[in-house]
């Protein structure tokens, strides 16, 4: 079984290196002219997975716009999910969970089980109960080659107040968080992995230096692109020549849509901006 | 429209002053001799609704275990949420939920829009990306008089090393969710509200003073007691007499199941040893 780490190295090598959002706004499905429902929520899904499910990277659906619609749009997520899976995209499931214990452990369930319908190769996590709290969902990727994205410092500017943190070590909270992972992922390559599989989020946008990332050996979803601001300029102050950095972009590339060709040509224009 | 905080006092005062968690545990629902189905999923709902609807301040879904069934966990997660709160119990959805912007919106319109079928009485988030991307659910949850528990100083011990590292003020992230929170509140009080509606969550386990809590002037949601080892001693050490603190136990009451009475017993039972 190849880890989330080195498919997503091998991904980045063959495809647009570069995550899109499944973001199904309300804004968006009104410009695109379709139904705020579950329908209306399929149609787009359709269309994005169809657009850009064999062209780039990684696709990222944001669980928070399916939500709103219940179990209904939930069921929509799953059929999203399946479908960038089988053209071959690496699902990044953007969901931000964030549990102890045995509650941990069902969100891993939910979605780092290959058996269900939501199964991801990478699910966003959120550490603010503590990086050894993230403990169930580690093993369960580590069982099924799935790979994880721990908030460490986003790209919005309200994050600072807790990422920045500073713990009695002398290390920023953000800092903690990278180094965490880093530790996961040297036991993985250790075990035969060339790449770890426990990424973190780094925004393209936060001040260079802010995470000393050197030692992670593992991925990175750099958010931030396009509409929030951050180019190619941003992306080599961040990351300098890292290796995989996933950057991911939504509202930029998805105003180009609904239009089929439209939409990849938008895709490959960042892509191309991002190498600079 | 009564605010969440106010409601909440009510509710500690006219039924059990205890929060009981939904927590369909694989276990649990194996003890209760039920399927690990969705059907399972359901009858547990009806039995811990039916149990302690009418009886304890508040009932807590967790969403994890629900989500484990995907959309058609998510479909009894809905019933369970509009049968609690047909009989009067407020529903506090632990979903720790927490993003940014527009994201953050889509989850208040998932679970604080009255219209939609999992509006709930008071939904968990978590601040990891700082206090201020809260915003859009408390907005959301002012206007449609519900409330929030944010993830303030949790039970479990891995949550110090992020809660409380230590901003350039001198507080610990923790104080500063809090203190957050409590200037929420303030607005919501001088605008007429006798209690905010802005909770924290800190665990009933926590060590006497981590946090200050006398100008939160809002809820508190108190996990730890039971399974977790804290008890009335423990919950008089942390939180004194603070109004609008709500112990929230589940493992230990939910293993009285699945008979109704032992269920109804084992709550009286432990709202009895924290009065002390």
């Amino acid at each position: 079984m190849t880890g989330f780490g080195d498919r997503l190295l091998a991904a980045l090598d063959q495809r647009l290196p570069l995550c899109v959002g499944i973001d199904p706004h309300p804004q968006l499905l009104e410009a695109w002219g379709l139904p705020q429902t579950p329908s209306g929520l399929r149609t787009f899904g359709e269309i994005t997975v169809g657009a850009f499910g064999d062209q780039v990277a990684a696709l990222k659906p944001q669980s928070a716009f399916f939500e709103r619609f219940g179990a209904a749009g939930i069921g929509v997520l799953e059929d999203v999910v399946a479908g960038a899976r089988a053209v071959g995209a690496l699902v990044v499931l953007d969901a931000k969970r964030g549990d102890i214990g045995s509650t941990a452990a069902a969100y891993a369930d939910a979605y780092l089980d290959p058996e269900r319908a939501l199964f991801c190769d990478a699910l966003t996590v959120s550490p603010y109960l503590g990086f050894g709290s993230l403990q169930p969902f580690i093993e369960r990727a580590g069982e099924v080659g799935s790979g994880l994205f721990v908030l460490a410092r986003t790209s919005n500017s309200e994050g600072a107040s807790v990422q920045a943190a500073t713990g009695p070590e002398g290390l920023s909270t953000a800092q903690r968080i990278v180094d965490d992972a880093a530790a996961v992922n040297a036991a993985l390559i250790a075990d035969g992995q060339s790449f770890g599989s426990i990424g973190v989020v780094v925004g393209a946008t936060v001040a260079p230096g802010s995470v000393e990332l050197g030692r992670l050996r593992g991925p990175v979803l750099a958010p931030g692109i396009g509409a929030q601001g951050a180019g190619g300029a941003e992306l080599r102050a961040v990351f300098g020549d890292l290796p995989g950095v996933l950057p991911t972009s939504s509202r930029e590339i998805l105003g180009a849509g609904p239009d089929h060709d439209a939409l990849r040509a938008a895709a490959e224009r960042t892509a191309a901006t991002l190498r600079g």
